[in-house]
Protein backbone atom coordinates (compact mmCIF):
# COMPACT_ATOMS: atom_id res chain seq x y z
CA UNK A 1 0.00 0.00 0.00
CA UNK A 2 1.29 3.76 -0.79
CA UNK A 3 0.23 5.59 2.36
CA UNK A 4 1.71 8.59 1.10
CA UNK A 5 -1.59 8.97 -1.03
CA UNK A 6 -3.74 7.72 1.42
CA UNK A 7 -5.71 10.29 3.52
CA UNK A 8 -5.11 10.82 7.11
CA UNK A 9 -8.27 9.20 8.60
CA UNK A 10 -7.67 6.32 6.72
CA UNK A 11 -3.94 5.72 7.40
CA UNK A 12 -4.79 6.62 11.54
CA UNK A 13 -7.13 3.55 11.40
CA UNK A 14 -4.54 1.02 10.25
CA UNK A 15 -2.64 2.62 12.47
CA UNK A 16 -5.34 2.14 15.56
CA UNK A 17 -5.25 -1.37 14.34
CA UNK A 18 -1.62 -2.14 14.77
CA UNK A 19 -1.19 -2.87 11.16
CA UNK A 20 1.79 0.54 10.87
CA UNK A 21 3.86 0.87 13.32
CA UNK A 22 6.60 2.50 11.67
CA UNK A 23 7.88 6.17 11.17
CA UNK A 24 4.94 7.89 9.66
CA UNK A 25 7.70 10.76 7.21
CA UNK A 26 6.13 10.84 3.78
CA UNK A 27 2.36 9.30 4.62
CA UNK A 28 -0.78 11.21 3.61
CA UNK A 29 1.32 13.70 1.69
CA UNK A 30 0.76 17.03 1.85
CA UNK A 31 -1.31 16.95 6.14
CA UNK A 32 0.69 18.53 8.89
CA UNK A 33 1.79 15.70 10.93
CA UNK A 34 2.68 16.26 15.03
CA UNK A 35 4.65 15.82 18.07
CA UNK A 36 3.00 14.48 21.25
CA UNK A 37 3.33 15.37 24.76
CA UNK A 38 1.20 14.09 27.60
CA UNK A 39 1.22 15.71 31.26
CA UNK A 40 -0.98 15.71 34.24
CA UNK A 41 -3.42 18.58 34.45
CA UNK A 42 -1.02 19.63 37.26
CA UNK A 43 1.80 20.54 34.88
CA UNK A 44 -0.26 21.56 32.46
CA UNK A 45 -0.59 25.29 33.22
CA UNK A 46 3.35 25.82 33.32
CA UNK A 47 4.15 23.99 30.28
CA UNK A 48 1.89 25.83 28.25
CA UNK A 49 3.14 28.80 29.25
CA UNK A 50 6.42 27.34 28.38
CA UNK A 51 5.13 27.15 24.41
CA UNK A 52 3.59 30.41 25.12
CA UNK A 53 6.87 31.69 25.57
CA UNK A 54 8.88 30.01 23.30
CA UNK A 55 6.27 29.86 20.01
CA UNK A 56 9.12 28.86 18.16
CA UNK A 57 10.70 25.56 19.55
CA UNK A 58 7.20 24.84 20.88
CA UNK A 59 4.06 25.89 18.42
CA UNK A 60 1.62 24.31 19.69
CA UNK A 61 -1.23 23.13 17.03
CA UNK A 62 -3.68 22.30 19.75
CA UNK A 63 -4.40 21.26 23.41
CA UNK A 64 -7.07 18.38 24.52
CA UNK A 65 -9.35 19.00 27.01
CA UNK A 66 -8.32 17.46 30.45
CA UNK A 67 -9.03 14.22 30.49
CA UNK A 68 -10.14 14.03 26.87
CA UNK A 69 -8.12 11.83 24.34
CA UNK A 70 -10.27 12.99 20.92
CA UNK A 71 -8.88 15.80 19.48
CA UNK A 72 -11.27 18.72 18.21
CA UNK A 73 -9.60 20.92 15.37
CA UNK A 74 -6.23 18.01 14.28
CA UNK A 75 -8.78 15.25 12.69
CA UNK A 76 -11.61 14.08 13.12
CA UNK A 77 -12.24 10.37 15.58
CA UNK A 78 -8.95 10.90 16.98
CA UNK A 79 -8.01 8.59 20.35
CA UNK A 80 -4.80 10.24 21.26
CA UNK A 81 -3.80 6.64 23.28
CA UNK A 82 -4.31 4.82 19.90
CA UNK A 83 -3.69 7.09 16.72
CA UNK A 84 0.35 7.41 17.15
CA UNK A 85 2.31 4.37 15.55
CA UNK A 86 4.64 4.21 19.27
CA UNK A 87 4.57 5.74 22.29
CA UNK A 88 6.89 6.21 24.47
CA UNK A 89 6.55 6.37 28.49
CA UNK A 90 8.65 7.77 31.01
CA UNK A 91 8.72 7.89 34.44
CA UNK A 92 10.66 10.45 36.84
CA UNK A 93 12.59 10.52 33.77
CA UNK A 94 13.14 7.08 32.94
CA UNK A 95 12.19 5.72 29.57
CA UNK A 96 10.27 2.73 30.77
CA UNK A 97 8.41 1.76 28.10
CA UNK A 98 7.46 1.65 24.47
CA UNK A 99 4.44 0.74 23.11
CA UNK A 100 2.06 0.64 20.11
CA UNK A 101 -1.34 1.78 22.52
CA UNK A 102 -1.24 3.24 26.04
CA UNK A 103 -5.26 3.61 26.40
CA UNK A 104 -4.75 1.45 29.77
CA UNK A 105 -2.55 4.05 31.06
CA UNK A 106 -4.70 7.34 30.53
CA UNK A 107 -6.02 9.03 33.39
CA UNK A 108 -8.78 11.54 33.54
CA UNK A 109 -6.35 14.47 34.64
CA UNK A 110 -4.03 14.09 31.46
CA UNK A 111 -3.81 16.95 28.87
CA UNK A 112 -2.55 16.10 25.73
CA UNK A 113 -0.45 19.09 23.59
CA UNK A 114 -0.01 18.42 20.06
CA UNK A 115 3.14 20.49 18.71
CA UNK A 116 3.72 21.14 15.13
CA UNK A 117 6.41 19.52 13.54
CA UNK A 118 9.31 20.46 10.65
CA UNK A 119 8.12 18.23 7.93
CA UNK A 120 5.13 20.79 7.22
CA UNK A 121 7.76 23.35 6.35
CA UNK A 122 9.98 20.95 4.38
CA UNK A 123 7.44 19.79 2.29
CA UNK A 124 6.78 23.81 1.61
CA UNK A 125 10.97 23.70 1.06
CA UNK A 126 11.12 20.61 -1.55
CA UNK A 127 8.02 22.65 -3.61
CA UNK A 128 9.92 25.87 -3.63
CA UNK A 129 13.02 24.38 -5.17
CA UNK A 130 15.34 24.23 -1.85
CA UNK A 131 16.90 21.17 -1.32
CA UNK A 132 16.36 19.07 2.06
CA UNK A 133 19.54 17.06 2.66
CA UNK A 134 18.24 14.68 5.44
CA UNK A 135 15.57 13.92 3.32
CA UNK A 136 18.53 13.59 -0.06
CA UNK A 137 20.61 10.84 2.54
CA UNK A 138 17.37 9.26 3.72
CA UNK A 139 18.82 9.85 7.12
CA UNK A 140 16.88 11.59 10.51
CA UNK A 141 17.65 15.60 10.35
CA UNK A 142 20.89 16.51 12.57
CA UNK A 143 19.57 18.34 15.77
CA UNK A 144 21.83 20.40 18.31
CA UNK A 145 21.23 21.48 21.91
CA UNK A 146 22.41 24.99 21.46
CA UNK A 147 23.56 28.11 23.48
CA UNK A 148 20.08 29.55 23.56
CA UNK A 149 18.48 30.15 26.77
CA UNK A 150 14.40 29.31 26.17
CA UNK A 151 12.20 31.67 28.05
CA UNK A 152 11.49 29.80 31.65
CA UNK A 153 7.93 29.39 32.52
CA UNK A 154 7.43 27.63 36.21
CA UNK A 155 9.27 24.73 36.34
CA UNK A 156 10.09 24.70 32.61
CA UNK A 157 13.49 25.56 31.15
CA UNK A 158 16.19 24.43 28.92
CA UNK A 159 18.16 25.37 25.93
CA UNK A 160 16.62 25.25 22.69
CA UNK A 161 17.20 22.59 20.30
CA UNK A 162 17.81 23.01 16.78
CA UNK A 163 17.66 20.95 13.54
CA UNK A 164 19.95 21.89 10.93
CA UNK A 165 19.77 22.12 6.73
CA UNK A 166 22.88 22.67 4.94
CA UNK A 167 21.09 25.53 2.31
CA UNK A 168 23.28 27.06 -0.75
CA UNK A 169 24.00 30.84 -0.75
CA UNK A 170 21.12 31.47 -3.46
CA UNK A 171 18.54 29.88 -1.89
CA UNK A 172 19.14 31.18 1.71
CA UNK A 173 16.36 33.95 1.55
CA UNK A 174 14.12 31.61 -0.20
CA UNK A 175 14.32 29.31 3.10
CA UNK A 176 13.64 32.02 5.37
CA UNK A 177 10.77 33.60 3.54
CA UNK A 178 9.28 29.82 3.30
CA UNK A 179 9.32 28.82 6.80
CA UNK A 180 9.09 32.52 8.05
CA UNK A 181 5.35 32.32 6.37
CA UNK A 182 4.64 29.22 8.79
CA UNK A 183 5.02 30.25 12.14
CA UNK A 184 2.85 27.43 13.04
CA UNK A 185 5.05 24.75 12.51
CA UNK A 186 8.50 26.71 13.87
CA UNK A 187 8.65 29.71 11.42
CA UNK A 188 12.22 31.41 10.08
CA UNK A 189 15.78 29.99 11.04
CA UNK A 190 17.17 31.35 14.37
CA UNK A 191 20.49 31.04 13.13
CA UNK A 192 22.17 31.31 9.46
CA UNK A 193 26.11 30.06 9.26
CA UNK A 194 28.87 29.47 11.60
CA UNK A 195 27.63 27.27 14.23
CA UNK A 196 29.94 28.57 17.03
CA UNK A 197 28.03 31.55 17.49
CA UNK A 198 25.17 29.33 18.54
CA UNK A 199 27.27 27.28 20.72
CA UNK A 200 27.68 23.94 18.55
CA UNK A 201 31.27 23.12 18.54
CA UNK A 202 31.47 20.26 16.28
CA UNK A 203 28.62 20.86 13.11
CA UNK A 204 29.88 16.62 12.14
CA UNK A 205 28.54 15.60 15.56
CA UNK A 206 24.96 16.31 16.15
CA UNK A 207 23.62 15.59 19.58
CA UNK A 208 20.19 14.14 18.27
CA UNK A 209 20.18 12.70 14.48
CA UNK A 210 22.88 11.83 12.08
CA UNK A 211 25.22 14.19 10.40
CA UNK A 212 24.44 15.53 7.00
CA UNK A 213 26.85 16.43 3.89
CA UNK A 214 27.84 20.33 3.59
CA UNK A 215 28.81 21.42 0.38
CA UNK A 216 31.31 23.75 -0.31
CA UNK A 217 28.53 26.20 -1.81
CA UNK A 218 25.99 25.98 1.14
CA UNK A 219 25.69 26.78 4.47
CA UNK A 220 23.88 25.51 7.49
CA UNK A 221 20.66 27.13 8.59
CA UNK A 222 19.35 26.25 11.96
CA UNK A 223 15.51 25.89 13.24
CA UNK A 224 14.12 25.93 16.80
CA UNK A 225 13.05 21.98 16.44
CA UNK A 226 10.52 20.22 18.73
CA UNK A 227 12.52 18.20 20.53
CA UNK A 228 12.79 21.09 22.75
CA UNK A 229 9.60 20.76 24.82
CA UNK A 230 10.75 17.37 24.83
CA UNK A 231 13.79 18.30 26.40
CA UNK A 232 12.68 20.44 28.79
CA UNK A 233 10.06 18.33 30.17
CA UNK A 234 12.61 15.68 30.59
CA UNK A 235 14.46 18.04 32.58
CA UNK A 236 12.08 17.98 35.13
CA UNK A 237 11.49 14.20 35.50
CA UNK A 238 7.64 14.63 35.60
CA UNK A 239 6.34 11.49 37.34
CA UNK A 240 5.21 10.00 34.16
CA UNK A 241 5.17 11.64 30.47
CA UNK A 242 4.24 10.12 27.39
CA UNK A 243 5.07 11.39 23.96
CA UNK A 244 5.26 10.05 20.30
CA UNK A 245 8.67 7.89 19.69
CA UNK A 246 10.76 10.10 17.05
CA UNK A 247 9.45 10.22 13.92
CA UNK A 248 5.83 8.33 14.84
CA UNK A 249 3.65 11.43 14.85
CA UNK A 250 0.05 11.86 14.81
CA UNK A 251 -1.09 12.58 11.18
CA UNK A 252 -3.56 15.36 11.38
CA UNK A 253 -6.35 15.91 8.76
CA UNK A 254 -4.89 19.81 8.44
CA UNK A 255 -2.98 20.19 5.36
CA UNK A 256 0.50 21.72 5.44
CA UNK A 257 -0.64 25.08 3.50
CA UNK A 258 -3.79 25.81 6.10
CA UNK A 259 -0.57 26.57 8.67
CA UNK A 260 0.41 29.29 7.04
CA UNK A 261 -2.81 31.23 8.05
CA UNK B 1 3.13 67.64 28.13
CA UNK B 2 3.13 65.93 24.65
CA UNK B 3 3.04 62.08 26.17
CA UNK B 4 2.74 60.81 22.06
CA UNK B 5 6.82 61.72 21.96
CA UNK B 6 7.71 60.64 25.56
CA UNK B 7 9.21 57.18 26.39
CA UNK B 8 7.30 54.68 27.76
CA UNK B 9 9.17 54.39 30.42
CA UNK B 10 8.90 57.88 31.38
CA UNK B 11 5.18 57.66 30.50
CA UNK B 12 4.58 54.87 33.12
CA UNK B 13 6.54 56.78 35.56
CA UNK B 14 3.83 59.69 35.37
CA UNK B 15 0.98 56.81 35.60
CA UNK B 16 2.77 55.26 38.34
CA UNK B 17 2.98 58.77 40.44
CA UNK B 18 -0.48 59.15 39.65
CA UNK B 19 -0.24 62.33 37.34
CA UNK B 20 -1.17 60.42 34.13
CA UNK B 21 -5.24 58.83 35.23
CA UNK B 22 -6.37 59.43 31.74
CA UNK B 23 -6.74 56.86 28.26
CA UNK B 24 -3.56 55.92 27.12
CA UNK B 25 -4.79 56.04 23.07
CA UNK B 26 -1.76 58.18 21.21
CA UNK B 27 0.83 58.36 24.59
CA UNK B 28 4.42 57.08 23.39
CA UNK B 29 3.65 57.24 19.57
CA UNK B 30 4.93 53.57 17.42
CA UNK B 31 4.82 51.55 21.25
CA UNK B 32 2.75 48.79 21.74
CA UNK B 33 -0.04 49.18 24.25
CA UNK B 34 -1.78 46.20 25.90
CA UNK B 35 -5.04 44.97 27.81
CA UNK B 36 -4.64 43.72 30.74
CA UNK B 37 -6.76 40.78 32.70
CA UNK B 38 -5.61 39.49 36.13
CA UNK B 39 -6.90 35.96 37.68
CA UNK B 40 -6.35 33.90 40.17
CA UNK B 41 -3.74 30.72 39.28
CA UNK B 42 -6.73 28.35 39.60
CA UNK B 43 -8.41 30.05 36.40
CA UNK B 44 -5.27 30.50 34.54
CA UNK B 45 -5.08 27.30 33.03
CA UNK B 46 -8.36 27.72 31.22
CA UNK B 47 -7.59 31.44 30.32
CA UNK B 48 -4.61 30.56 28.73
CA UNK B 49 -6.33 27.94 26.88
CA UNK B 50 -8.47 29.70 25.73
CA UNK B 51 -6.63 32.75 24.43
CA UNK B 52 -4.46 29.42 22.68
CA UNK B 53 -7.95 28.20 20.90
CA UNK B 54 -8.70 31.53 19.47
CA UNK B 55 -5.68 33.29 18.92
CA UNK B 56 -7.50 36.25 16.90
CA UNK B 57 -9.54 37.74 19.57
CA UNK B 58 -7.23 36.59 22.55
CA UNK B 59 -3.31 37.60 21.03
CA UNK B 60 -1.02 36.82 24.46
CA UNK B 61 1.63 39.55 24.23
CA UNK B 62 2.62 38.48 27.99
CA UNK B 63 1.69 36.34 30.73
CA UNK B 64 3.28 36.76 34.29
CA UNK B 65 4.91 34.52 36.54
CA UNK B 66 2.62 33.37 39.11
CA UNK B 67 2.25 36.02 41.93
CA UNK B 68 4.98 38.36 39.86
CA UNK B 69 4.18 42.03 39.69
CA UNK B 70 6.82 42.64 37.00
CA UNK B 71 7.12 41.50 33.83
CA UNK B 72 10.49 40.26 31.65
CA UNK B 73 9.31 40.75 27.93
CA UNK B 74 6.92 43.99 27.66
CA UNK B 75 8.80 46.73 29.59
CA UNK B 76 11.33 47.43 31.91
CA UNK B 77 10.51 47.61 35.61
CA UNK B 78 6.75 47.55 35.34
CA UNK B 79 4.80 47.43 38.25
CA UNK B 80 1.44 46.09 36.63
CA UNK B 81 -0.65 46.85 40.12
CA UNK B 82 0.71 50.59 39.38
CA UNK B 83 1.33 51.01 35.73
CA UNK B 84 -2.03 51.95 34.62
CA UNK B 85 -3.85 54.99 34.40
CA UNK B 86 -7.21 53.07 35.79
CA UNK B 87 -8.37 49.61 36.47
CA UNK B 88 -11.18 47.99 36.84
CA UNK B 89 -12.39 45.27 39.59
CA UNK B 90 -15.11 42.72 38.66
CA UNK B 91 -16.02 40.62 41.94
CA UNK B 92 -18.27 37.36 40.91
CA UNK B 93 -19.07 39.46 37.92
CA UNK B 94 -20.31 42.71 39.25
CA UNK B 95 -17.75 45.87 38.61
CA UNK B 96 -17.12 46.83 42.27
CA UNK B 97 -14.47 49.62 42.00
CA UNK B 98 -12.47 51.85 39.45
CA UNK B 99 -8.96 52.25 40.69
CA UNK B 100 -5.74 54.18 39.89
CA UNK B 101 -3.33 51.59 41.63
CA UNK B 102 -4.45 47.76 42.77
CA UNK B 103 -1.47 46.87 44.85
CA UNK B 104 -3.50 46.36 47.57
CA UNK B 105 -5.75 43.72 46.22
CA UNK B 106 -2.66 41.71 45.02
CA UNK B 107 -2.33 38.20 46.20
CA UNK B 108 0.16 35.62 45.48
CA UNK B 109 -1.81 33.65 43.13
CA UNK B 110 -2.68 36.32 41.04
CA UNK B 111 -1.56 36.25 36.91
CA UNK B 112 -1.51 39.06 34.74
CA UNK B 113 -2.39 37.77 30.72
CA UNK B 114 -1.27 41.24 28.57
CA UNK B 115 -2.97 40.89 25.45
CA UNK B 116 -2.68 42.48 21.95
CA UNK B 117 -4.73 45.76 21.28
CA UNK B 118 -5.55 46.60 17.73
CA UNK B 119 -4.18 50.64 18.48
CA UNK B 120 -0.73 48.82 16.85
CA UNK B 121 -2.07 48.14 13.49
CA UNK B 122 -4.31 51.21 13.55
CA UNK B 123 -1.24 52.99 13.05
CA UNK B 124 0.30 51.13 10.94
CA UNK B 125 -3.20 51.29 8.54
CA UNK B 126 -2.90 54.99 8.72
CA UNK B 127 0.88 54.79 7.91
CA UNK B 128 -0.56 52.73 4.36
CA UNK B 129 -2.57 55.53 4.22
CA UNK B 130 -6.20 53.43 4.90
CA UNK B 131 -8.51 56.04 7.14
CA UNK B 132 -9.46 54.79 9.92
CA UNK B 133 -12.74 56.19 11.01
CA UNK B 134 -13.31 56.78 14.48
CA UNK B 135 -9.94 57.94 15.19
CA UNK B 136 -11.01 60.90 12.40
CA UNK B 137 -14.50 61.13 14.02
CA UNK B 138 -12.09 61.32 17.31
CA UNK B 139 -14.44 58.61 19.15
CA UNK B 140 -14.24 55.11 20.56
CA UNK B 141 -14.38 51.92 18.07
CA UNK B 142 -17.65 50.55 16.92
CA UNK B 143 -17.50 46.87 18.88
CA UNK B 144 -20.30 44.17 17.76
CA UNK B 145 -21.74 40.65 19.62
CA UNK B 146 -21.29 38.50 17.08
CA UNK B 147 -22.61 35.19 16.13
CA UNK B 148 -18.89 33.76 15.67
CA UNK B 149 -18.99 31.02 18.59
CA UNK B 150 -15.28 31.14 20.14
CA UNK B 151 -13.57 27.66 20.50
CA UNK B 152 -14.53 26.43 24.38
CA UNK B 153 -11.70 25.98 27.11
CA UNK B 154 -12.83 24.58 29.94
CA UNK B 155 -14.92 27.19 31.75
CA UNK B 156 -14.66 29.52 29.13
CA UNK B 157 -16.94 30.35 26.30
CA UNK B 158 -18.40 32.54 24.58
CA UNK B 159 -19.20 34.80 21.13
CA UNK B 160 -16.45 36.59 19.95
CA UNK B 161 -16.73 40.50 19.72
CA UNK B 162 -15.58 42.13 16.88
CA UNK B 163 -14.31 46.04 15.92
CA UNK B 164 -15.49 47.60 13.04
CA UNK B 165 -13.72 50.03 10.58
CA UNK B 166 -15.35 51.03 7.34
CA UNK B 167 -12.45 50.62 4.45
CA UNK B 168 -13.10 52.54 0.50
CA UNK B 169 -13.39 49.60 -1.80
CA UNK B 170 -9.54 50.48 -3.34
CA UNK B 171 -8.45 49.86 0.38
CA UNK B 172 -9.79 46.55 1.39
CA UNK B 173 -6.83 44.12 0.31
CA UNK B 174 -4.58 46.74 1.64
CA UNK B 175 -6.04 46.52 5.03
CA UNK B 176 -6.02 42.84 5.51
CA UNK B 177 -2.60 42.34 4.24
CA UNK B 178 -1.23 45.26 6.39
CA UNK B 179 -3.09 43.72 9.37
CA UNK B 180 -2.78 40.06 8.52
CA UNK B 181 1.04 40.59 9.12
CA UNK B 182 0.71 41.58 12.77
CA UNK B 183 -1.25 38.54 13.95
CA UNK B 184 0.18 39.42 17.53
CA UNK B 185 -2.52 42.40 17.53
CA UNK B 186 -5.51 40.18 16.46
CA UNK B 187 -3.89 40.05 12.55
CA UNK B 188 -6.53 39.97 9.44
CA UNK B 189 -9.94 41.02 9.51
CA UNK B 190 -12.56 37.91 10.49
CA UNK B 191 -15.01 39.51 8.14
CA UNK B 192 -15.68 41.31 5.63
CA UNK B 193 -19.00 43.14 4.40
CA UNK B 194 -22.73 42.36 4.85
CA UNK B 195 -22.65 42.87 8.79
CA UNK B 196 -25.77 40.17 9.38
CA UNK B 197 -23.68 37.32 8.04
CA UNK B 198 -21.51 37.53 11.55
CA UNK B 199 -25.35 38.15 13.00
CA UNK B 200 -25.09 42.15 13.74
CA UNK B 201 -28.29 43.37 13.43
CA UNK B 202 -27.98 47.11 12.97
CA UNK B 203 -24.55 48.41 12.42
CA UNK B 204 -25.41 52.02 13.61
CA UNK B 205 -26.36 50.44 16.88
CA UNK B 206 -22.74 48.76 18.07
CA UNK B 207 -22.78 47.03 21.38
CA UNK B 208 -19.69 48.89 23.26
CA UNK B 209 -18.28 52.35 21.69
CA UNK B 210 -19.54 54.29 19.30
CA UNK B 211 -21.16 54.13 15.83
CA UNK B 212 -19.11 55.90 13.11
CA UNK B 213 -20.09 57.12 9.27
CA UNK B 214 -19.99 54.77 6.37
CA UNK B 215 -19.49 56.45 3.51
CA UNK B 216 -21.00 55.54 0.12
CA UNK B 217 -17.61 53.89 -1.43
CA UNK B 218 -17.09 52.36 1.72
CA UNK B 219 -17.14 48.46 3.00
CA UNK B 220 -17.60 47.86 6.86
CA UNK B 221 -14.47 45.08 7.86
CA UNK B 222 -14.36 43.09 11.29
CA UNK B 223 -11.62 42.46 13.41
CA UNK B 224 -11.33 40.16 16.20
CA UNK B 225 -11.59 42.33 19.29
CA UNK B 226 -9.72 41.95 22.44
CA UNK B 227 -13.21 42.80 24.58
CA UNK B 228 -13.62 39.13 23.30
CA UNK B 229 -11.84 37.79 26.18
CA UNK B 230 -13.07 40.14 29.17
CA UNK B 231 -16.46 39.49 28.27
CA UNK B 232 -15.68 35.95 27.86
CA UNK B 233 -14.09 35.85 31.58
CA UNK B 234 -17.27 38.11 32.39
CA UNK B 235 -19.48 35.33 31.57
CA UNK B 236 -17.83 33.03 34.37
CA UNK B 237 -18.41 35.54 37.06
CA UNK B 238 -15.13 34.74 38.64
CA UNK B 239 -14.49 35.60 42.12
CA UNK B 240 -12.58 38.48 41.53
CA UNK B 241 -10.87 39.69 38.10
CA UNK B 242 -9.07 43.10 37.69
CA UNK B 243 -9.04 44.40 34.09
CA UNK B 244 -7.52 48.13 32.68
CA UNK B 245 -10.47 50.61 32.05
CA UNK B 246 -11.05 50.88 28.66
CA UNK B 247 -9.23 52.65 27.05
CA UNK B 248 -6.76 52.65 29.77
CA UNK B 249 -3.88 50.39 28.79
CA UNK B 250 -0.35 49.55 29.33
CA UNK B 251 2.28 51.15 27.33
CA UNK B 252 4.74 48.94 26.69
CA UNK B 253 8.26 49.17 26.02
CA UNK B 254 7.76 46.98 22.67
CA UNK B 255 7.61 48.72 19.07
CA UNK B 256 4.12 48.18 17.43
CA UNK B 257 6.54 47.06 14.02
CA UNK B 258 8.44 43.99 16.10
CA UNK B 259 4.64 42.79 16.59
CA UNK B 260 5.37 42.00 12.86
CA UNK B 261 8.51 39.19 13.76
Amino acid sequence: MDYSIMKPYDVRKLIREGKITTPTAGMSAGYAQANLVILPKDLAFDFLLFAQRNPKSCPILEVSDVGDKSLKYLGEDINITKDIPKYRVYENGILTGEYTDVENLWKDDYVSFLIGCSFSFESELIEAGVPVRHIEEKCNVPMYITNIECTPAGIFSGKMVVSMRPIPYDNIVKSVLVTGAMPKVHGAPVHIGDPAVIGIKNINRPDFGDPVTIKDNEVPVFWPCGVTPQSVVMNVKPKIVITHAPGHMLITDIKNIDLKY
